[in-house]
């Protein structure tokens, strides 16, 4: 099971499309609001039991001073994807992006692009995919399908 | 009391300069290694009962995706100031400074300039000035000292 | 008392949030226009008289070539407390935020996020709480209602 | 197995660390060249043939307009962690990081921070640990002797 | 002939102003879509076989972690044009930017303004004219056409 | 006569090319240390009594959050230069640049390059040369020089 | 007299602001558009022929790649002053602002801020207020009426 | 013949690459040094009479704010080649890059990386290449042999 957290309901716009994602993909997930800095204490109790709980990743999106993915990846020694959202308190994105990746050493963080929740998504799926060949089979018709869009609007160009 | 805490013993050469501010101007502090990253217990421990245990004002120094001042500060409601401190693994302290001074509403972080942890000790004592009439008149005499020493190199340049 | 200032009548919209969460806090306060750059002696006079006057906090906005907050820093040893302004002539708020933000050594300014007045009043207020017992609960039970609200919101999502 | 990959043997100082990381987890790898830009060809099939030949994840570092993580991932439905490095023809390692991170929809690279190789092998075990609980073990052990690694600077300052 | 490629159809409305411009100036093209990311086999092919099916120049548009310039230079001894486009999942175009023109030692991109498909047009018609003199003078006529509403508008401040 | 000010002695070894090619120019200057947050009663003396001590131009120079030359600006109706310096506190020079050009309608800074000490000085000349004919054709002479000194190099690199 | 000139008529909505604060300050200008990329002969007779048709400060704006200012700066002795327009093809005006005010030794651009048309018109008073007594004394009176704006916004709030 | 330009002496060590990639293709060439603000008619010159004396594509590079690409460019119709040099008075790069790519619709700088200027010999190559069938078939040797350079690295790595 994957876990979606972001640390506010404003997120939930943009992390909607990781769980879309995912449920497309056939597995299956949580979402959940997590604020590091106004709930810190369900952050630690989330990162803490987030593995006994049967939780295989997790996805944390987070704006501006974005500490969300990086706290609850001290947390655990589960794989943690990190979202940087621009939300209405961030610099261009900046902020978000530089407090996610920026991880020192011995606590990494899987950055995707800048609200870039689908991505997220789908490399969640690809991590699980990495024991699971059912899972793997449809990550590859996914990337099949992405082509197949492409070729459409080749098509389409031409007409 | 100030607690001056830093993520890592490599940030204790920048620090250490807000020890020797609070010093010369007679404030009491506890210096100490407290890493968001890879001791968030410890972290947690120590921003609850910093309180109770007599600290008044926290100065924390990180670099790069620097967590520390703003998950102390989600977890106390003292004060607590935040020096960016341009680490070996930092993109030339953007990422320390975003991730310090980017807090959402409802959880402040004081930050000061890149490596500034004198500025981080002289503020602390600002802080406790407000109600400390007799360190308010140091804090008064240690900015006379700043103007004198600008005087003495303005007569050197005339020499 | 917290004295808040502004370089300019259309910070207002940004600047009156920290009044608000001082109101809401139970601090006073006073609200004024002081322009560094158009009415550089009435700033020296605010920022000399500050202390007497009753002032133990100042939260300074400004935008652009922010000279306001770090320019009061230097002629009182009161605290004081910047607000980055994305005012209309700013480049994206970053000329606004590296001029409060990289005081030199000796004059320290507290800086919060861009246009984040709400955390400057927060901040004020907790620096008066080092030394104000009632203050400092109040603080510790604003910080336990932002935790209801997202706990509310956590709730909203699950049903 | 884990892939770690990189455009120029130049990179190798900085890879390495990927390898030394997961060799003291006890995780196999291969350590290979595998230009984009001047081996494109040889990019193809290394991406097309990882799956087959038993890779789990790809790490792939490189720097400038660092296209090697992207390209990889477009060609395979494996995880692939990007290393940005900070390499000679780099802009302060900007290039690098935000041609790996900013990847379109469908296609995700799990980004860490600017010559983070450690933390791509950490990230790659976290990922097979998914699915192997004695590998997951030996990542909560290496997670607790960072926190004495802390803890043992802790006393040293003490002392 | 000129070959336009980018990386999606949502890049058509900035792309379609090269092939306008080269319309103008009497030299034939090709439009297309071929993304690096979704469909990396046919940009191999495109790029590979572009030589003898009679292209001269190629024109590249991407957005973000914009890699198609760079790899189809990669795969081709053409002279390759790349615009960054300042898609909806770029950071302000930097990373559009960035990843386009920062190419290593031995595969140049000619990168031209954001979202500057006109003077990508413009730039490739001038390659050819390198060894058309017709053209080239089409593109001197060109220049003076810009030169004339300059003076135009020169006139129009006057009255 | 021009006034050259700079915020600390550290500045010195920039400031003085300003001070060296008004010599070479033949323009009469005074050279000082004013610092805007050091010595701010110091700083309004100068400024305010500039004009009257026969003062036409004021060249400051500044790093970091650098307020000089705006502050100077504010109080005087004298034509301010300002020299942003990258000072060993300053973030790559970006925040002396920004906190020097980025000033409020009403109140001009004529911002030269980073360190652009010596461009600051033949400003102020030319400045002055506007109502000073001898002056004037010194700077055309200089110009001159330039030139002289480009094409001294075309022949070396024939030779 | 001053000269204004502006890359493009797309530029007249910001440069009219230069023209309409001389008007108030009583200095004569001429507006005219001059294009260094479309009309570069026209730039070059304008730059040359300034200075002997009596016009003795010329401010200069443009967008993007804006080399208007350092242009007309290389080939006059006059003072120029750059203004950095945020055009339509700028990136956030960070390449108007540095491709106008990085000029090399020997050749200064003054130069103001983002759209920053007005001060530039303030700046070019400033420059022949050095030698006229009764421009000097409107600029003081200019700065006068600044600082009663302000205090009537004082009053306003008090209100 | 390919004109290699560059604005100063100090850019040889640089501009020195491009020369020798195009010997080593076998490209005539020649090189000079014109500077765009120090000896604007110079400049004027070189690019009006570049055509008529057999230059077929010219390369410049230049550092700050970078002039010479887009001024040659807007005067002649060949394709201009610009190489943003890192000189010591460049912010990092960023001026020159931003000053030379950022042009204006009408007038392409075919912009190369940071001090790139191999990569700008092989681009002007590959320009005259596209009516040249031996210098193509010398640029397709040139990337085989930039292939074997990687593969010869490959294999030392496994020995």
């Amino acid at each position: 099971m994957v876990g979606i957290i972001m640390g506010s309901a404003s997120d939930l716009n943009v992390m909607n499309e990781a769980a879309a994602v995912l449920q497309k993909l056939g597995v299956t997930y949580e979402l959940n609001i997590v604020s590091a800095h106004r709930t810190p204490e369900r952050m630690f109790e989330y990162a803490k039991s987030a593995h006994e709980r049967g939780i295989r990743v997790i996805i944390a999106g987070a704006g501006g001073a974005a500490h969300l993915p990086g706290m609850v990846a001290s947390l655990t020694a589960l794989p943690v994807i990190g979202v940087p959202v621009k939300s209405s308190n961030s610099i261009d994105g900046w902020d978000s992006l530089l407090s996610i990746v920026q991880m020192p050493n011995g606590v990494p963080v899987a950055t995707v692009a800048l609200n870039a929740a689908q991505n997220a998504g789908i490399l969640a799926a690809q991590i699980l995919g990495t024991h699971d060949q059912e899972l793997f089979k449809r990550l590859v018709a996914f990337k099949e399908e992405l082509k197949t869009k492409v070729l459409k609007s080749v098509e389409e160009l031409k007409a």
